[in-house]
């Protein structure tokens, strides 16, 4: 009979090429099915929640397989976690209805963007932070996110040349907080536009440094111009965090 | 006029082959020479504080280098931090006696051992600490470790084909902590042998599995025979954590 397998993961995202399967560059989704196919056969393509950047990381990762497999959940994230590199971790599996699909029944998710907020250098986290030397603000920062809260168009903030059609996406949260010299930008919306999560990143940063006025959040959204944002802060910060379904 | 300069720094050691340079592999010191040479020209040899195994970390290293550069201190740490890759960080930079020697001066140092201890996997943090799944009670293993203190001849915890004549050293502290699900054995010696915190930290962990029983370190320490102690932990959960001058 077949099931439907509701797999949580969390990774490294350093060594991949993101989720998303490719010609020749080793992915996360294809390291997994290549994982699932040694535990339990199952050939067919799973689904993510989401298409991850090369770099970008995920502290929470869902996805779906349709598999005739009977394995048990419990042994089956326990093989993977056998067999799988040590940059990806299986953290949970359960059986859920045949028609869930972890994409399109996905509520919201939750990504952070973490900045490494100190004059000196710290060797251990250059894969899992940007490194910025000036003060940051975290309250400041905050008030400025408030902006991006709401429903509205994204275009300022989704990378030059993505060909998305509709760029309405509906923010219910975001905030600047620190953890001793770890900044942390945090965002929830029903969707991203491509790359939307490190243009919000780097235009905070630009309003820091004062290449961006301040309280310009708001006009930023309404030009729907990319030119009109900051920069775009590097993969390597950025965590997707949370799936609500 | 030559200045002898002191140098503190920090280093992730995943992609090294150790401290010491070699033929034909990236080590630290290749990579900290060559960026002396273009800062300051400097094209003499610096000498370490100890050799580091191929992916062992330091969160304190000490180096000095004699030089004719009249560079300032502050200068050279900020140039090195933008030259150096971002895993070797320079932290501190101080001139001292001409007849400083990085090695020979050296008190003592510390080490500690980092063990994710939990069932599950932590795809962030595998390069620098050894996952052991099953519960370690870190005040039994930490009255097991005091047994390490003391002034002994530590020929069971050196790795078997060791050159070294005199295997002497005083250990002054031996302790295991936890940090949430972090285990930390903490070591501090006058010196150690070849893989000896390995052995130390390979020891602890058979001996919380049964494989070794309790309150046997000081027999083991006594049959000076490699084959009486515990196996090698791996290289990345080992952390030079501390330089005494």
């Amino acid at each position: 009979m077949m099931r439907n397998l509701l797999l949580t993961i969390s990774f490294d995202g350093t060594n991949y090429h993101g989720w998303q399967v490719q010609g020749n560059a080793v992915t996360v989704q294809q390291t997994l099915q290549d994982a699932l196919e040694k535990i339990c056969s199952n050939r067919d393509n799973i689904v993510g929640c989401s298409r991850t950047d090369a770099g970008v990381h995920a502290n929470m990762y869902c996805c779906n397989m349709r598999t005739e497999s009977t394995i048990d959940c419990q042994r089956l994230v326990g093989g993977l976690n056998a067999i799988l590199p040590r940059d990806i971790a299986a953290l949970d599996c359960k059986e859920v209805d045949f028609d869930f699909h972890a994409r399109y029944d996905c509520k919201s998710k939750e990504y952070i963007y973490k900045i490494w907020n100190s004059p000196n250098k710290n060797p251990f986290i250059f894969n899992h932070s940007l490194h910025y030397k000036y003060p940051l603000d975290e309250k400041f920062l905050s008030e400025q996110a408030k902006a991006f809260i709401g429903t509205h168009h994204f275009d300022s903030f989704c990378a030059a040349g993505s060909s998305v059609e509709d760029t309405e996406r509906t923010v219910v949260n975001a905030a600047v907080e620190r953890e001793g010299d770890t900044v942390i930008f945090r965002v929830e919306a029903d969707g991203f536009l491509y790359n939307m999560v490190r243009i919000m990143a780097g235009t905070l940063i630009d309003i820091s440094r004062g290449k961006i006025p301040a309280d310009s959040i708001e006009q930023i959204i309404e030009a729907r111009n990319r030119s009109a944002a900051g920069y775009t802060a590097p993969a390597r910060g950025l965590f997707l965090n949370k799936i609500h379904y």
